[in-house]
């Protein structure tokens, strides 16, 4: 039959099995999570028992101002985005829904341990007792690191192993962790929704490992690329979850009060307007002005991309509006002309379009956050308002609205440096031939990982 | 091909082409979004930077009593409930999966931003500075007014362009800030979770403009027309969120503390009775008890609809469930008897039955509204209670119980003249063959609107 | 055709028309649950209009202090679990999505009106008024105890009518609000997230029904058996829910403050533990190492279970994920070995593998539970801490932690007990020949109680 030809051709080529492989770091890495969180990692202060202590001790008059509270919801919005809106938004290909769920969740799981070790030791090691103290604002933190190495799984979905997205996702937590310790302790940049620390991170980290990954041969696989009509239904539910509490995503962790209530309003209104020029900039874009489910289904996110930054700013809810519109039409364009573009000339096959739902709107987003920082002044703010959004206390305390714009600027570049140099040091581990990946006519093509029970005719209908 | 002849024959008949008017309106709308916004929106006190000296000047000791935390986490359900809820309800059909989701997406988003602005010309112009204050109810409440241009998108469903919708949620949100501003304030009736001022009026300017747009040769399509199986399981994920979060969409805007309180426990116990109720009906249409799932994904949801008004009101719960009860029944009665006899009769084609699960459903809120506002009592409610629960305090202190049911019952009568009179007035300008509104017989049909890459063969099947 | 010989054969076998049984019972235990609420339940003061004068006694400054902001985002979490987590989660089989999310949408709609009079009844009736008053902490305990039933439900999916449902819904509730009271009030055992009194109860309830239903000619159903590539996607939005809201499963009613918190932390890390254990075993039990999306719907949600009694314990971080760890091992090892070993030696046909995600999972939950409180000491929790955390007030004020182990321990076997005598019990109701259930031959076909419009090509493509 064409499937059992296929498994042989595909047997001849490439092995695929990971019964050695994938069990092995599954379970070397856990129990290695197991010891270093038995070492490092304790309940903070609000969810120790000795919290009833420190509430007397600090004059707290009611368990609601436990930051639980002030963080929970945010929280289980921003878990939704990664599990089920990243997860989801990649089951558009035809025979990849597995894939696309499945090892979203592998490497979710996996990389929030690690990135509440790697962020902990960078970011709030205690010095005194050495140990990473937890709370909720810790595991939101770790499921935004998480957010960076699954923009990164866009780029290569369909042609890698799980175990290379393993090896992908350990270092790109840790790439994470220091980028993102250089930009906001460092750099002291503001990037509450992770414009460039998330998005243009792990946009060109994974642009540049699918580069080093570049299969000439791609094309044998073309009959399972593209999507069908149920596939391109489930992305939207990825689609909407993402759009839906991005508004969360981007407010999750900027201040309480007044914090992260600017930062939803601005996202809401964002994320409206750049719906609209999506759908513009999609029906101009066909002879009959007819819709294109991958714009949809992508360009509409832009918006959230591009105000991570400026998202806690005073950007005012026009100028959010503003940054919407410009990136529905940017990203929807970077379909029609740049991804060809990039695929053809810079061999970068980006199977989901990361370059222009990630990398490209990070870096608008980098942008539009120097300049509203720049910007910004105490007659908009108010004296106090002004410390407190751009943190200007401590050694920052004489740093001037312009200095910040510019080491804002800076933060930017050190994303772009870190994704493009790390992915392609990344990318060369992940080229040695031990990892399991598949043969390049078995792209895209779930059966390579997954045990597939449905009788082939049917499977045919939608490959032939 | 039947494909390729549907093609031809379809463009002799209709311009369905939009390339050129779905852009210039999403360009020019977004464009006068920006500049209204610009001129009139900014940051209310508890979403703006000086909060800080808010806070202090009027005493507020914590961040908690920001609003944010009172209602974002209600705001996020009505959030999933408008665009994964309304669009996913309505992805039943066999082949309008896209439309029913993507263009819910595209009207939604732009109807929230015209919301705001409409809403807060009524009910929020600061007469001082002339502008508009906005904060996390500000948007709860433009989502209930995109709410009610979802409901109208029903009974259109499959029948209108794009360019249509946009056109019809133009002046639906116009039309409901007027007649909520009438009800809610000139007449000062209570409508927390919108059974008037959204489901009524809603449903009947859907109706209203289905009737206007009424299509003798629909059968042309009927082809198209039904579910399949997977469409059936997509639309449940729709009546699931709907549903489970109905409660957040009634208590959303109720009164801090006991007032959200009880809204959620009315609303969670009359959904639940209306389950029942829908399922013995349902069983009871078929000769052998077989369940219909038309009646499952709509008929259930018709309880929320129903307390809308009542929701904050000490209707007791054995009263919740009582509401409940009766509404499964009336609704699924409505899909069994009353849709065939207005399409037949009253020339209405209501594609996914509003008439039954809101219209309906909303006149029975009101009338619960009006007579437990008028059988409220002080030995129930408690003196202060009385007042909160009905805001007797300013111009209306001294207004009675009794008389408030009169002006509930009048808000009712305002929401249904305001829906058909407007949607027969919209209904007539949407009938102007400009819009690109698609053939008889290429209804329901997502080709017309859509890039669709599936083989032919796979379409077949389901329409052979 | 093969379709209505079927019918034919199955119309002399068995009778499944529910025409009169299903609306009956609907009406009637609706009717009853009406009339009860009338005669029991009221709003407690924190949803009553009182609320005003009770915050004025009690010296409450803050509407935010008022128990709904504590637990309603958690509650809404917990209502997605049992409607959209469990429905779809049972939607893995080729042909049975309408029964599983339908029925589960039933049973769940009369269970927690049920749960809401026999909690109320057993835990919380006044004894100075006879009233049961309830407000959002009800309202979650109600969904919890509806949980017990829709596990069950997992063992017997496809197997039996409706009304059959109902019954063991009805029962299944009593008996979860006597064991209930047992374990947490006379042995006062804790047991926040329910591994004991939910998933323990609920697993061995199912499983025992599953025993006295056995069929043994249930193979003449096989064609139905099993997934298909959609319907495993459908599935695992269930399983996404479920594991990304378990966390507000087991805080829901833990203590304010440092409870909620540190229950969402373990919770968060043990069921990341688990999805890599689960990936590896998964992995190793394939010649090729390929993945079965049975265990990864499935077992990776073990160590939410697992947790459910300790997650309000100091276990600790890297406790967390050492119990996730062995839970996702075990699990899937259930799936593998054990599943076909009660299936052939014990005669239980568990057609979800409830055995594997709640039974085995609950118990190990609550020797972890047991051993766990036996090893708190003053040291760790802090002397108000160890107080606060096992509630040694009133009468059980000088309770040592060893004895608090015992008594978990005690209370993990009652859990059992009641489970399987109970479900013995009903299951020999359930055997009754008056249930409408479906014969072998047509087990886990939507087409025995749905109407199903597809035509009959469609279908055949999944079942030959």
């Amino acid at each position: 039959s064409v499937q059992s030809c296929h498994q042989d051709y595909f047997s001849r080529q490439k092995n695929t099995n990971i019964r050695l492989t994938l069990p092995v770091v599954c379970f070397v890495w856990q129990i290695a999570m197991i010891i270093l969180f038995g070492v490092f990692i304790r309940y903070d202060e609000e969810s120790d028992t000795h919290w009833v202590e420190t509430k007397a001790h600090d004059n707290i008059t009611s368990d609601i101002e436990n930051d639980f509270y002030f963080r929970y919801p945010s929280f289980q919005d921003v878990h939704v985005m990664i599990f089920v809106g990243f997860g989801f938004l990649m089951t558009f290909l035809k025979r990849y829904s597995f894939g696309a769920v499945g090892f979203n969740f592998l490497i979710a799981s996996f990389g929030l341990q690690w990135a509440l070790l790697m962020q902990g030791w960078f970011h709030s090691l205690d010095p005194q007792t050495g140990k990473i103290f937890i709370g909720v604002e810790s595991l939101i933190n770790a499921d935004f690191c998480v957010a960076g190495c699954l923009i990164a799984y866009g780029a290569v979905l369909g042609k890698v192993s799980p175990v290379q997205l393993l090896v992908m996702t350990l270092f790109g937590v840790t790439l994470f962790a220091v980028e993102e310790y250089i930009i906001l302790n460092l750099l002291h940049a503001r990037d509450a929704g992770g414009s460039m620390v998330i998005h243009t991170f792990g946009g060109y980290y994974g642009l540049a490992i699918s580069r080093v990954l570049y299969r000439p041969n791609l094309h044998q696989s073309k009959r399972m690329q593209g999507s069908v009509y149920h596939s391109d239904t489930f992305a939207m539910i990825g689609t909407l979850f993402l759009w839906m509490f991005w508004p969360s995503f981007n407010s999750a962790i900027t201040d309480h009060g007044d914090g992260q209530h600017r930062a939803v309003i601005n996202t809401y209104l964002c994320l409206a307007s750049t719906v609209l020029t999506t759908v513009a900039i999609s029906s101009l874009s066909q002879k009959t002005g007819k819709l294109d489910m991958v714009h949809i289904q992508n360009s509409t996110l832009a918006g959230g991309v591009a105000l991570g930054t400026a998202a806690e700013f005073m950007i005012s809810p026009y100028g959010a509006l503003i940054v919407g519109f410009f990136c529905g039409i940017i990203s929807t364009m970077g379909y029609i002309f740049i991804s060809p573009f990039l695929e053809k000339t810079l061999k970068i096959q980006d199977t989901c379009g990361i370059h222009n739902l990630h990398a490209m709107p990070g870096v608008i987003g980098g942008i539009v956050g120097a300049i509203t920082a720049a910007a910004a002044s105490e007659s908009v703010y108010g004296k106090q308002g002004l410390i407190n959004t751009f943190d200007f206390t401590g050694d920052f305390k004489d740093r001037t609205v312009l200095t910040q714009g510019g080491y804002q600027a800076a933060g930017m570049c050190v994303s772009i440096v870190f994704g493009v140099v790390g992915g392609a040091i990344v990318g060369s581990i992940l080229k040695l031939p031990i990892w399991g990946d598949p043969a390049d006519e078995n792209c895209f093509d779930d059966e390579v990982y997954w045990e597939v029970r449905e009788p082939a005719t049917h499977h045919l209908l939608f490959t032939i």
